[in-house]
């Protein structure tokens, strides 16, 4: 039984920036980083998508965005200050960090960094999100807001946002 | 610090109907109005999933399903009454509504909807569904229904529904 | 009130493989099945999604799969043995098999298979993946590994994979 989680290698590693077009589709993807400061965060990035969708012209399609970790996840909410404490709480109370995780123990696990609770939240939250294109702006509801959950930070993380549409 | 919840405005509000054709793609949306009547209700939308792709001539694609809220949100399951039934007391048991949640409290929150349990419950079951086209039809197997969970209801809600493919 | 849940029936049923092209966007369908061998099973499926992706030498582009099934369901998360264990240990802690759920209560349901938790704990863990694939191969960081949840098993298992994008 290995101790070790299972790697993924590409045969090449994914571009920064990637385009393809026929007529008049286009894809264009890119790569967002995100500096994290405390271990548990949640942190809005409403603004950049909302940007990185109207820079391409695009005015009906969908945009993917997909973080390239297991222990940091996207979903939508409310942004506020008091109901960002409250979901920390309730992430907190629902997976107990000093639960007798096996993935925390040396005898089973080649993982220094002690983040059961990271994996096992990361279950709950799910993982990405595609939205809507449409009227060349991202869709999004009065107090829908586009949350990353740092679950296990602080650390630099990256998202591959990749928005395909017709112009 | 704010006890407000941060606004998104688009520069345009989204069209009640958007249209784009390239080649033979097409990009379809509309908006689906939901009237909810209990303040947590499971509503089996798969008909009118079903018969939004039919009009469509659509044969092979994706169909985005996005509720523009924050405390209403899609999932995949069975619809059976004794079923919904345990899913409403699962979520009751699991996020209490009485907790001494922040968002419920005026010193911290400006929202008087006292719906911090809305928001939690929200974030377990996800939000989006993207599902895919085939002959003509959305692919469900036999027992998948795709159902709406109403958190904070009675309400009007809207969904944003968009179909993506070639004829 | 019923102890049926509803079915869904498609017109025609959905093709073991689908291809729809025009111009230069391609979109290409299989079914995988998938054989499980305990109640509660995590198989790991990223190999056969990555062969997948590149048999069909598109550049850019999305991949959706999807579970025709209830009790069953998809998730990103890192794949080994302890932190398995972790996951089902968990999942068997938030939601208990032998909770008196009214599904498994024949006054109130026709279902036999008991299994109210496999539809509570798939409530949880969400549904489906839509992947980006770019450089013609799915993109996926380095401890990133796609896994179906084996909710009710054992049992043949089909998922719908669609990959959509240019060549």
């Amino acid at each position: 039984m290995s101790k070790s989680s299972t790697v993924t290698v590409r045969a090449t590693p994914v571009q920064d920036v990637a385009t393809a077009k026929t007529g008049g589709l286009t894809i264009q993807s890119e790569t967002f980083l995100v500096q994290t400061r405390e271990r548990v965060e949640i942190v809005d990035l409403t603004a950049r998508v909302t940007e990185f969708v109207r820079k391409y012209s695009i005015h009906e399609g969908l945009v993917s965005l997909w973080p390239m970790h297991t222990t940091c996840t996207l979903f939508i909410n409310e942004y506020q200050t008091a109901l960002v404490s409250d979901i920390k709480r309730f992430l907190d109370e629902l997976v107990r960090r000093e639960g007798a995780w096996l993935h925390n123990d040396p005898e089973h696990s080649d993982c220094d960094r002690m983040n059961a609770d990271s994996h096992l939240r990361a279950l709950l939250l799910g993982h990405s999100l595609t939205l809507q294109v449409s009227g060349a702006e991202v869709v999004l509801g009065q107090w829908q807001r586009v949350l990353m959950a740092e679950l296990d930070g602080p650390r630099e993380r990256s998202l591959r946002v990749q928005i395909f549409g017709i112009s």
